[in-house]
């Protein structure tokens, strides 16, 4: 495989979303595990709703930062809570300190090891991801933000970002995807991918599925 | 208000989806109805996931029979259910023969005598809206199908098809949604919305709420 460039998804692929904001929320709202995991379920379900509205109505984009904050709207008076503004604004800095997977530096340093170069390719606004990027140290060569497409991924205009700003071929290219929704993007757009699928799921639809998967991001070493 | 035209969603608004649809999957498959339910909430689900996706990805449109179609493959597999070719089919053809919420008929029928003319926007296909539409005794005078759109609603184009094909203004229509996607699509577009809440959910984003809700289609007559 001619691949020179990994592109990494950031918040399904690289961190643990779920893991890392149950026990932030559940403090804050000092509300049990199981009702702040449910919290954090719906409020990830309503921020990529939010996402995927901006695809779709002709209202430009949205960032993702704002996504977040509505969809924390949303959850807050759908379980009929009260926030301060202060545990509200630890809720949304939270998505700036969510933690990597267990194997994920490690992975990422041994592909930066083996001479890729590492590119985070995530839905996320700029600023949300350096911060993501600052826990993988220095191995993320480039930040490709939805923001600089003005679309969210699954959108074509987000998978031509390595390309238009980078200055990569389609066939030196390897999306590390997180979510089916992801797979297909990359696939419909004509890169190849690899899913790191942790929950045993599928895709939707078949004709767009991974080239290569497996239940976390060591598969990648195997493949490459 | 100078509402001319009332345009209904169908698969929320009009007819009831899980009402409809639990008792047959329940039989066809011989699974408790509590198992069909949960079948048919994540059948929709990944429906509603492959047309939006449709919507994002640069393949064009999608049939919504297909996108049903796949979405069955996808709950199929993921239950670990093996199903026949004839037991498929009927589930598939189930979507033909969705049942109208118990005072849609009625509610329609007021608002024809009223003298408004009403249409069905939908994400149906054009044969499958002209199934549901017989259930409704000549009160529907146009039926507006996503197909004619190439896009899925929320999607502009699709709110555009009462003007662009049945020269509508913008000002003389009422959308009646059945959802907060429909909702914000419709508002976001610029055509007055009703939105009919039956679960008491909430918009993502309240830049795009409805002009008007209420629990079921009977509230509309309250409003016009």
């Amino acid at each position: 495989m001619a691949v020179k460039l990994i592109t990494f998804d950031v918040y399904m692929a690289l961190v643990d979303i779920q893991g890392s904001l149950t026990p932030v929320v559940a403090e804050a709202l000092s509300i049990t595990e199981e009702t702040a995991f449910d919290f954090v379920s719906l409020w990830r379900v309503k921020q990529m709703e939010r996402a995927a509205l901006s695809n779709s109505i002709a209202y430009g984009h949205k960032s993702f930062m704002e996504c977040t904050d509505l969809a924390l709207n949303y959850v807050i008076h759908k379980k009929k809570l009260s926030i301060s503004q202060i545990v509200r604004k630890k809720l949304i800095n939270s998505w700036n300190d969510l933690m990597p997977w267990p194997e994920a530096l490690a992975a990422t340093q041994e592909l930066k090891m083996l001479g890729y170069e590492i590119a985070i390719l995530s839905n996320g606004d700029l600023h949300m991801l350096n911060n993501i990027a600052n826990k993988f140290e220095n191995c993320i060569d480039h930040i490709l933000s939805a923001e600089l497409a003005q679309n969210f991924k699954p959108h074509p205009s987000v998978y031509e970002l390595p390309i238009s700003h980078l200055g990569f071929a389609k066939n030196e290219i390897l999306h590390v995807a997180g979510s089916p929704s992801d797979v297909m993007g990359a696939r419909a757009f004509g890169i190849k991918c690899y899913w790191s699928n942790r929950s045993n799921d599928r895709v939707i639809d078949e004709a767009f599925k991974a080239n290569y998967e497996d239940n976390d991001l060591n598969g990648i070493l195997k493949i490459l």
